[in-house]
């Protein structure tokens, strides 16, 4: 029988989904768990098997995740709006797991639990058919079109038992956690705390920390004076930044398929540390560097956001990205007070901000040059503006 | 004798320069001083003439600047980083007003109390030629090269009586209160409370306040159920807003003379209204619209930044700005709260967002769809790596 | 019977579509022909209504094209690398037409003969119900699956009378002619000179010709000294310019569908009214200005490229283009000589050229304000390299 | 006594110089002639000394502007405008040298003898304190005042001897020869033939030449089947395209400095190259690719030629470019006639090309796909519409 392999999570669609392939399909199904944040992969496993699965696979992929997708993330100041792309960042390395994993179980089927309208769907699959061609996507979602209610009666007629997955739809790993559905459809009313799970909302927040951040060629290399690794400086940040009320998005979206949604991100670690790299580069790099950066950042930012991190233009552009970070090297000093990110410090060694230069009483700088420098760079638009009006006074 | 039109705000600088260009250039003075925020114009009259001003001409401009500023910068989303430039977008005002004075008055000389080394003599001497390439303009700080204490100096001894001026560099106007040197240009320390006079750092707010504000063709028109034009609407936010912690920025900031400088702003109204102008661009606009904005909004704010505010490019973008924001009518509600501006509900009648087709149990989307987008869509990405890995192998 | 308006050239495609919409979809066709280029409107209704139509509708648009899409166009530099978008342009006329006859004789669908593969198909489609969403389309081609071999099998077996259409695929308008298919789609070879009908290709040209155009705000207003319309400009030009081989252009194409292809466009007239109207624009715009606009006439392009003319953010566009074309009022002369353009000579009451300041022997200009200048714009460069050298050195 | 190191091209404004520097600012002068195109170093060198300059260094910096300047602009596609950026590209190769030699001689001041008006003194000036911010830079033009007769005046007067250099101010190199000022100042008039040296204008070239380039990773490799490297492939080139009339480029330009010029170049070999290395990309990079690298090509090409070829920002891009040029490999045939460069064939195992897919007849695409993808594709602007048409009926 024909093989499938299954992203599984755990949670109500794609429990279904084991069952469904298997009936409707008539394939056997291999599920494929990845914990990328906290899942329990001993008790998803379990649960795979008991609903049918030939194997259940799991793998642990926070370290991977971390030092090969969040790191170029950083170095690109990845941002969708405000969004630090979270899920967005994470599909690509599922994909490149589940591609891995089905070749070398010789499975030409990979499925996935995403719906027809939102992005994941689109993420997945432009991802793993750029890694691998042959391989066949299967989206049950977007054709079963079962409901909520259809679902939770077909897993009880399946004997498929589901954990209550709360009244919103959720995605998380140690980037973010993003929430929609339910009332945050809603938009014309506020969210509920309910929502709410990393972050503290800020008028639930204590007095206030602050946290030092020390970078070495573009990535966080200690927190509050410990060296440690990527991974742990999100896990720690996660939690300091979460109960300071720091890290809550909620924004309006475009989706690439072209709808509006409302989206809600909790974004502690991704926030704070976005925020301090981003001071870092505007004391390091000068500003044509950051004119260019900024349209890279973006472009990038579209890009991972549209589900084409393994286009070809990526690698350009994080070639791109490298080069720019080789010198943001530094530590920046944030307080987090009740959602504020507060700048109390910043140094680097390659600081451009020259406090002799720029001071206004001792200034070492020669003032006299500036009117050379207005005079031509006046010319411009003194220029245009002359001729213009001369004109348009004799018509 | 010639005469000179100083822009004269009554502070150190310019009092002393109305002593000085008599003196050292031979030049009667005249002084304008403009009101465009909360400047006592009938004490810094009197002052200029008890200081031997032949003339002291005062205007109150807050209504103008309101309505042909600010109001383009709103359209525009104007932003440099997160700064909305209320400084930069008042000098081609006063520059605009000193040209009329000046003409009216046949007066063919203009100074200005910028220095050398920052981005307004920029912006005034670009906008002044701009308007008038025949005035002449004088940058006495440039020239003299005192420093404050020489200042303080040549105004004892010319019995020129100066408040003092507090230990900050302080510009400020309806839009927002700009707060440089001091204890600001050492970077690796926080900023000092004493340097806000008009948000309420967070740790000293109240438990929060609701807003809501209409807008009307881009543009606020009323606040909190009350209909206002957009200064009354300004000055009112800028109380509310400031007494719950909105509106500190703190940049390293990129002058346009190439130095990096340490910036700190108080825009309460300005952050709450560019917020909101955003929130309802994003439900609005559609993604072919906000990708085009933002390059054009983009170009606006570095304009201005850049003291390029009567470039003929700026009427072009304004014709553009215009346009796009024809339909951004609706209201947002915010809550503010220690800092935080926090979604409460957005509607308007030109809204995208679709509850109907976005809801997950009764979407009327055709899920069908995706599929064949998918195909299309990941063919770029998915043909290039395919080529490329061919080859890859053979070679 | 429900009726279907069929897009009707007259071609073998369309022609089959007639009988086969009747047939297999059980639909009464009303064809719609549209005079764009050089179509006998006559001919072609008479071909219809042999062919079974029971009404067919001609319309000459040709005036319309030049006046509301070519103008647009030329304001805003359109071209998709050296494409003057002409066959692009035509389409969303083509829709507009379309759904205002679909419209006043109550019929609910419209076809096309666009095929699957091509960009027309996404212009029409998108166009068609951004104008009105109640309407369905039709894409018999995509959907028959017929060879050309099995076309012109159907059409015998049909009695449908064909006049051969020559071995390529073209399409034509008065902005140019677009050829594909056939030999060109061997990209390893030269492309036959049998597939050019409108230029005269180099080696058969004759000893050249001058031209003079004038332009009026941004659009050409007479022809060698001639006022005319610009639908007679480009009449005329298509001829002057095609005997000189001007407007070859030989394009390896990304189709927004993702894939790769080999287009040849024959466009006289639009190659020479761009050349000119961007040199006007070199003269008359300054650098502010020219680098917004590129931006802008560079997404004008790409929308019109990929279907989305009707799309709200063209209209802001085309706001931001017609306020930069205010100005573009002067004359432009060329020699057209075997596919070369040369300029001869260009003037305008609004030039930003000046002979006397740019004149190396009696310059006006001050030199030495170049030095201010420098000074201050070399910073960026000089400190970033410094302090990073600086570092080098110690590290 | 102080040492100059003088950048002594052979021509009057340098020769003056040699006088003029020793005279006036009372230093030794060492020049430094570089041959970047096809100087006689020793004729030169012997005129420095006869002049009076205590030392001549001469260099042959032929192959290093191709290895290291030309091939990054061929992966940059570098062009402002039409033009290669010959002399821009030499600017900090020029300064590289002299900053170097400098060094190794103990030499504290550099000149130049660009003028005040031009974009060479700030590429100059630029470059040399980003290499070296303690070499002070000495640009006698901008000081001295003299107009050409005074120049040839002081000539006389000193026994300075120089050939005429002609009428046109010219700088040349192996990438191009830039013509400007005399009657080309006129720019109502046509350019008169006598600017011309290296192209043969078209209307006096003969029956036409095919070229055939191979490129390797987005370089030149091989001529018309016979490998070389970059330096001979260039030589070679500007001999036949020149005589094939290919290479004519006529500017109106926006010099840095903010004045409008009228520039002509001729770059026989630079056209050609640039143009099948475009085509290359064409056919080897997706959407994305030549998206983003359309805008990294002009901002590349924009800070070239505005003197920042040492700003830090640069290998960022380069970086960039060598990562997206990794597959631009494969061959051009380009048949050159009269000022023509005609496509007559392209390849290489990278092409994106899929005659497979793309042939109407037997294409192996699923046009099915289309119909899914249009529906999904139209949604923004559909949707934008209706929203919005909906509402203007009803207000």
């Amino acid at each position: 029988m024909e093989k499938a392999l299954l992203l599984y999570s755990g949670g109500l669609d794609t429990s279904v989904m084991v069952r469904w392939i298997k009936e409707k399909m008539n394939m056997d199904v291999v599920t494929l768990t990845l914990d990328i944040g906290n899942s329990d992969l001993e008790e998803i496993k379990e649960k795979a098997l008991k609903l049918g699965a030939i194997d259940a696979i799991t793998l642990d992929v926070k370290k991977e995740f971390a030092d090969n997708y969040i790191s170029r993330e950083i170095h690109a100041n990845g941002l969708y709006g405000e969004y630090p792309l979270s899920t967005a960042l994470a599909r690509p390395l599922m994909a490149e797991k589940a591609v891995s994993v089905a070749n070398e179980n010789d499975i030409k089927f990979i499925a996935h639990g995403s719906t027809g309208k939102g992005n994941d769907q689109v993420r997945f699959e432009v991802s793993i058919n750029a890694l691998d061609n042959n391989i066949k996507v299967i989206a049950p979602v977007r054709e079963w079109n079962m409901t909520r209610a259809d679902e939770l009666e077909y897993a009880k007629m399946n004997n498929i038992y589901v954990k209550s997955d709360g009244k919103y739809s959720v995605d998380e790993n140690i980037w973010g956690r993003s929430i929609e559905g339910s009332s945050i459809e809603n938009i014309n009313e506020p969210v509920n705390d309910d929502a709410f799970e990393w972050v503290t909302p800020p008028q639930y927040c204590g007095s206030g920390e602050p946290v030092s951040i020390e970078f070495y060629k573009g990535l966080p290399s200690s927190l509050n004076g410990k060296s440690m690794d990527l991974l742990s400086i999100i896990k720690n940040l996660n939690i300091i930044a979460g109960r300071n009320g720091i890290g809550i998005i909620n924004m309006i979206e475009s989706r690439l398929i072209g709808l509006k949604s409302h989206e809600v991100y909790e974004c502690p670690a991704a926030s704070v540390i976005l925020k301090a790299h981003k001071y870092l580069e505007n004391l390091i790099l000068n500003k044509n560097e950051l004119s260019v950066k900024n349209y890279i950042d973006n472009f990038w930012s579209n890009m991972v956001y549209n589900g084409l991190w393994f286009d070809p233009s990526m690698e350009h552009m994080n070639q791109f990205e490298k080069s720019s970070n080789q010198y943001i090297t530094g530590s920046v000093n944030l307080r987090l007070y009740r959602g504020n990110m507060i700048l109390e410090g910043i140094e680097s060694p390659y600081s451009l901000y020259d406090y002799n230069t720029i001071n206004y009483e001792t200034g070492v700088f020669d003032q006299g040059s500036s009117k050379g420098f207005i005079d031509i760079y006046k010319n411009e638009t003194v220029r245009s503006n002359r001729v213009k009006k001369a004109l348009t006074v004799i018509h």
